[in-house]
């Protein structure tokens, strides 16, 4: 149920206090410091949260791996958090990093290598 | 369950074929195409997506009023969908946009308007 002081606070305070969905999740998009280049969409919970806060390396919480997961903690290529935002009524956060590699598993920059249009997709460059 | 060849040909394909969540849902990031700021986060069913494609102006689904929403319908601030990129596994779009007006309902220029610090929530700016 919405509560309509905690939402005005919520939006105007200066408190953090992420609104997680019913799995404790927030949404969070990392995006080149550089070059404003989204690089990848990812889930936190708080403890992914709190642990980019802390390491300043960027933190999630791996749905299809059930567990904490620091992006690059195999492939090395970490995403470094020079800022966090978040959003007006809390339930996303943006990242702005420098990326140590190319940030999608699949060796691409980022995730978005494909344009989508009313034919199907295409690939960027 | 996974699927290793559709999810393969999902990563590395051309059709569009997107993995919608259980509510049917993949999430929607807006950047402003001539800044790169990140403008807002929402969510789109299959109708919103085409929608948006075939209108040029972002349509979510809005989980709050349980309905299609063209972005501006009301405010008159609409997102102007110059590009739309979809990530590899394809649950979330990105769409390069040129807005018409502030992006948040609180009439900031985007809904990322505070910095997350160890302290707490800064205004931007």
């Amino acid at each position: 149920m919405s509560n309509g002081t905690h939402d005005h606070d919520r939006e105007q305070g200066l408190a953090l206090d992420p609104r997680y969905d019913r799995d404790g999740l927030i949404t969070a998009v990392a995006t080149d410091i550089a070059t404003g280049e989204v690089l990848m969409l990812a889930h936190m919970n708080a403890q992914a949260l709190e642990a980019t806060l802390r390491t300043g390396r960027a933190t999630f919480w791996s749905r299809s791996r059930g567990r904490l997961w620091m992006k690059g903690e195999e492939s090395g290529n970490e995403l470094i958090v020079e800022e966090i935002r978040i959003d007006c009524d809390q339930d996303a956060v943006w990242l702005r990093v420098r990326p140590k590699g190319p940030a999608c598993h699949t060796g691409e920059r980022s995730c978005f290598y494909r344009r989508v249009t009313t034919q199907g997709l295409a690939r960027i460059e």
